[in-house]
């Protein structure tokens, strides 16, 4: 893992004060992450995101977001549209990112993605791909934060109470965070079916992986997505965030904020100035 | 893995003694290797590589060519062209295995692949990716078995002299068949790239999979392919393949030959009846 001291922070919301172009001052906006250096071999090959010097706000090399004034290049911010509240604006990130999964990787509306990890992120992806008229199930281990995902008409499964027999699952998301995942999604997807990964753990699995080449199975890596489609999706107010949010903080009161987050009844903190 | 009695041996070319249809008899044929059931959900899917109740000659539920006679179901035959020799003819199955990557995945001439691993399916794939026109290279740790791949101008490297400083490679192709292979892949491979996993070993690995995610790397399984293609690659005769016949035994001998064949410095092991 790479040390970071700094302000921490990627998820937010805030409005410009000083714009030195004098265009967007006043305005409410989100931020992209990934601040690139636009000068190595990666960035010349229109790979930004994974920029050899790459920053990344509240992670590497730049204060993040839990502070009065945040400072953005500004091919990283997006303006939020007026219909989109402040409580859904802050999903922008996590929304962007579950996004990508189907900027990078053809699924089709006919084909069940069923997604492991009632996490946060396993949460996120479940509605926006279900806003993107995907066929979506998800397999998690705590039954209240699996009925956040009712007001979709989701069918969601406890890990314990899975169907031994079930039929062979063609995209799996594995979403869990955790290095069990990725077992549970090599044992449910289909022959030449597709795994989605977006678990960033930095423990080691111990893991037999011949069912890879065996299966002809596809395990997709997926991380940070864009900003203008996330924030289309949320514009059409329907994805139920406020369900996602169980506390709120004042800033200063960031350390207690972040103690919580970490405690697993807990989904998304929010933080106010 | 699973356990199995009876006759090894599964790369073979044969003279056809008997067909009920009358047809073959007095042909030269390789056969391919899996035998589905076609009778379950993946056959129906027409995933019959995948069939749950799958044979395979020599390896699951069917006895293998290393004998005098063997019998093939009719849609598992391919007739050997006149102008391939046997010598070559036994290599119809890895070749098959080699054009699967074609077959699955798009590979494009311009970009790098790079292959890791130098024995028999990897110094197979290099010849056939390369008869593909493809634009291949090769890491192994065995000069002499790099150096089969010399009549392609394929460039090689062994492992321990390969430059730490190299550009991002868009595919690399992991064919080592042991856990140390994937590491290495996913060092080598450039962010958004493919890895190409051939590997089938039992072991576990041990290994940190964040990488995967963060630099949306496509981890793609890869097994048995299609013999027609391979047979037309094999009729142009310029894949060198006596290079890889590194003895040769009588039947009777078998058991000396496949001793010999677990033996590093040994490539093919070719035993006639």
């Amino acid at each position: 893992m790479i040390e970071f001291n700094g302000v921490l922070g990627h998820e937010f919301v805030g409005e410009v004060v000083n714009d030195p172009e004098g265009k967007l001052e006043g305005k409410r906006v989100a931020g992209e992450i990934n601040i690139p250096c636009h000068n190595c071999s990666r960035c010349d090959n229109n790979q930004y995101k994974h920029c050899k010097n790459i920053r990344a706000i509240g992670m590497r090399g730049k204060d993040g977001a839990l502070a009065e004034y945040l400072t953005l290049p500004r091919e990283n911010i997006h303006i939020v549209p007026e219909t989109v509240s402040d409580e859904e604006a802050v999903f922008t990130e996590p929304i962007a990112a579950a996004v990508e999964i189907a900027e990078q990787y053809h699924l089709k509306p006919s084909e069940k993605v069923m997604i492991i990890g009632d996490g946060k992120l396993g949460l996120i992806i479940a509605r926006t791909l279900w806003a993107l008229g995907f066929n979506v199930e998800m397999i998690g281990r705590h039954q209240e934060k699996l009925d956040t995902l009712k007001p979709f008409k989701i069918k969601t499964y406890l890990e314990k109470l899975y169907p031994e027999k079930q039929p062979d699952i063609p995209v799996v998301v594995e979403a869990t965070g955790s290095t069990s995942g990725l077992k549970a999604a090599i044992d449910l997807v289909a022959p030449e079916g597709k795994i989605i990964y977006k678990t960033t753990t930095a423990k080691n699995h111990d893991l037999n992986l011949a069912g890879l080449a065996i299966n002809e199975i596809k395990l997709l890596g997926s991380r940070c997505g864009p900003f203008e489609p996330a924030l289309n999706l949320l514009a059409r107010n329907d994805l139920h965030l406020n369900k996602m949010i169980t506390e709120e903080f004042k800033l200063a009161n960031s350390l207690e904020a972040l103690k919580r987050a970490r405690e697993k009844s807990s989904l998304k903190v929010l933080i106010r100035p």
